[in-house]
């Protein structure tokens, strides 16, 4: 069977669970998403891409956003950044406050709230300015210049953003945030709320499965040993709280986010994102999820 | 000896000794009064007062503001406002997020921060409303209608209030406040500004010691139950993490700030206030704490 | 009303109230209690007694033995003994590792198992030797020769003391314990397994109203300052989690036990102790609480 | 270069660094060892071997052991034993209570203390057999029937195993431990004794990078999911609270010990092992983590 053949007969298999997760409810934009949307893809290092259901519909990428903003900070800073964040899994939730306290506002991982919130505020140049930095590094990923913010969800996630932005001020109270507070959870709201379809998401990280090197363009996105360090990153941290059994079930570094999305990438050769709208427990997609633990099982590709 | 004399006396000892702790830093108005200031005084429910020093002299209040809002708040909520916030001494410092965490957004006591933000936000009305409503109360508490705002303090404290603003969004996110928390701690920090003298807060704590009726005009502030209620919240929860130590030393119902005093009850006979700004490793005024140790020394008067 | 009087009437409010709480059911010989037991004993420094209902009945004292033990390791090592213990509320669970863990070994407070067994530990002699000790100090703080203790339930908390083990050896592997922790946990089942009446806890108590001196003998048991200590200690440690609200509804330094028995002190005037085996959901017996609120409300004795 | 070149690079290179660790002090039999010591083992799944350095030479394996006992653990209770032990990343100390505490004594994975003292409690079939099943198990995998416990470590351990007898009573207070913890304790000691070369352990994890079928005897050890699972916790958990920075630098499923042995899995190919005593700030030997780091770099063959 080719790459087509296995996301196809995936596809086919996964459409018909009938326990689709649920659906994230916080914010009304994405609480209206149907559940009964699953797209693939998958790029390949060779250029080749294969896709199937809805892999051409935009959605929220929330989470997802904090592996485009870290690549950003490491371009920025170098290791500099590793001073102001850490880089082992938290052991806690995505938006526990606890062991930022315990650890003196040292976030343990660019992918828990309170790390990706450094991050954002290590690349903050104006609000302005940072938005649109951010939306031509990920439309240049992508090869796609039609990639927006979803203005009502920005302003659903700031309605609601009370925790981040308590995590703000509070690192902000420990010296570990440069920026206004307000200004950075603007520009933060409004990574979560980037659209963008399972197509665009593979290619965006493709650099990725391709030591650093986008191989669509030729360009070196990040150095060899970055790229290492975010897959690495992404395989320990981030999955939120279900990181082992992801590790176990999946076994490639992906990141995931609460708009149903998953990207994972298979070192040397290929990315692939699922989307799935209705989430598990650990508010991981629980369809793309599945079809990702399909995929390593059917190509025998994890690298475990 | 009668109280005017043994006030008299206690000054004398504490004035010379040498380690008169260290003024809190953290905002310029603090930190620019000199450490040397030292007042006492003392309202008993009789009507006498004694007073000797700088008790005359006004200075911050801080976290005793805390007292007076709770107080408003028990008048307002009567036992309704005990389903937002806690009456057990908490254990953690007085700013920390952990236990709020692990506890769901009630705050383990009035006195923490935390705590006393619940307090402030259910009793706002408004800014402007509020902080004139606040003011009214303890003006008349005290007798004295020359109480108001340090505007400059109050500005500061919010400047470098970053930990406060992250309790309050915590707070907001547990659905454990109503209002808008830039605007409750537009209140909160004007509260800690508040300028009151020895002889002010002695008078304006006489209710306390006196069942809840000021006996300078006869007038039920609270009723009796909630002023004992007041009075041993005071004493488990209102010297931050040196409780047990200043039960032990002192051995009365007390409220501390880090403005540098500390108003103390007994209950049924006296209220007394000592004010001298430097502070011990607890926050807790070094030299005011002595004062009330010696006064229960040599009064007796302890409640132990 | 005289205090025969007020314990009488006390008595018949109390006896009569349908809600007698849970007796404890982790050892057979504690859940065998009736709940229908109820005591209430009063000794006066005066030398007067009064007592009423099942005063002369012998129960499990449990953790009010941690007083006991406590003032033998005060005689013994004076200030010597507070290197490796605090003075502060623990704001946790009486059995809880955390803030064990958190501050290195040393317990927050000598009534928190971690503390009291520590405290244990510091008065070690040979496990024949200590409990000897222990015995006759309280039978000369009772003047009753006839105290032992139940070897039955020393040996049922043996059974089931897992949590008390894990806190030893917690303890020892950051050097806070000096003995095995088999032999201290020995003596510490055993002193939680003696047996008093309400009349033998008033009179061992007496001491601590009567500012360290037993006025029964004339003795000074502790010296002033260490009766303070005790005494702040029980206000402020002496309730498990419940200490704020104790404070409030009974505002008197006291020390309860799962077997049901509280002994509360009014300084400079008398010691009372109330059994009853049912407990309140903080661990506090029910009715005994009760008692001990409504001994404070009619004689007016409370501390606040 | 073929791998016997690599390592043989790789061992001049790594020989050769001045900092080359702290050794383990906590027992006499570890600290002995002398940090020149350095060797390193490859194993094939083909059938080849090579190595280097003092690579026969016995060593503590100490919490390499974790991945024995699991995999026996696996074989008896195949997922069963899910139920009283997790699988994710703890964030937390190895040897740490709180969040045993927090999360009702159930550990966060099977390598942190707590999790592997279940592991062995599972296992247990009294205190001889169970020795005896262990040492039969290793020496089967690792086709040496001169593997055996070093009492002298074993007695060490346990004279100084206080933490660990904390942990096991603490298990055993939430219902989550079987047997007598000093039994168990008296295997697990034992278990951390036994004494492998680098060139034992290589054979006897090769099951791991052979979807766990033994090659030499192409026996089936565990399934090939559970092989999948064993690789997975070492990635997440393996390396203490280093987890993150070994996936970065390293970017292979492996465990450490503190006596300086690193056993890693490069999945479908082969195993590895690193041994030298020195250890980093985390617990992992210093020049055996670089040892693999290069082996990785080298040959081009992390997981990421």
């Amino acid at each position: 069977m080719n790459y087509q053949e296995i996301i196809n007969r995936i596809f086919e298999e996964v459409k018909q669970m009938p326990d689709k997760g649920k659906v994230a409810s916080y914010i009304p934009a994405l609480a209206e998403v149907p559940d009964s949307k699953l797209g693939i893809s998958v790029c390949m290092n060779s250029g080749e891409e294969f896709s199937v259901g809805d892999a051409d519909e935009k959605f929220s990428i929330q989470s997802i956003s904090k592996v485009f903003t870290l690549t950003l900070a490491m371009k920025m800073h170098a290791d500099e950044i590793w001073k102001r964040v850490g880089r082992e899994p938290s052991g806690n939730s995505f938006d526990s406050l606890v062991q930022l306290e315990y650890e003196s506002g040292i976030p343990r991982n660019p992918f828990i709230n309170a790390g990706a919130l450094v991050i954002t505020d290590s690349i903050f140049e104006g609000v302005g300015k940072t938005k649109k930095n951010l939306l031509q590094f990920i439309r240049s990923l992508s090869g796609n210049s039609n990639i927006y913010f979803d203005e009502e969800v920005a302003d659903s996630e700031k309605q609601t953003g009370h925790r981040n932005r308590a995590v703000a001020s509070f690192l902000k109270s420990y010296g570990n945030f440069v920026n206004s507070p307000d200004d950075v959870l603007d520009v933060y709201f409004h990574q979560c709320s980037i659209e963008m379809s399972c197509n665009d998401l593979s290619r965006a990280f493709l650099f990725l499965a391709n030591s650093g090197i986008q191989p669509q363009s030729n360009t070196e996105i990040v150095n060899k040993r970055q790229a290492k360090r975010i897959n690495a990153l992404m395989l320990t941290c981030g999955t939120y709280n279900a990181v082992g059994d992801f590790a176990y079930y999946v076994g490639l570094p992906a990141k995931s986010g609460v708009g149903g999305g998953i990207v994972a990438v298979i070192p040397k050769l290929l990315s692939i994102t699922a989307w799935s709208p209705g989430l598990n427990e650990q508010g991981n997609s629980l369809l793309a999820s599945k079809v990702l633990e399909l995929f390593t099982t059917y190509t025998g590709n994890s690298v475990f």
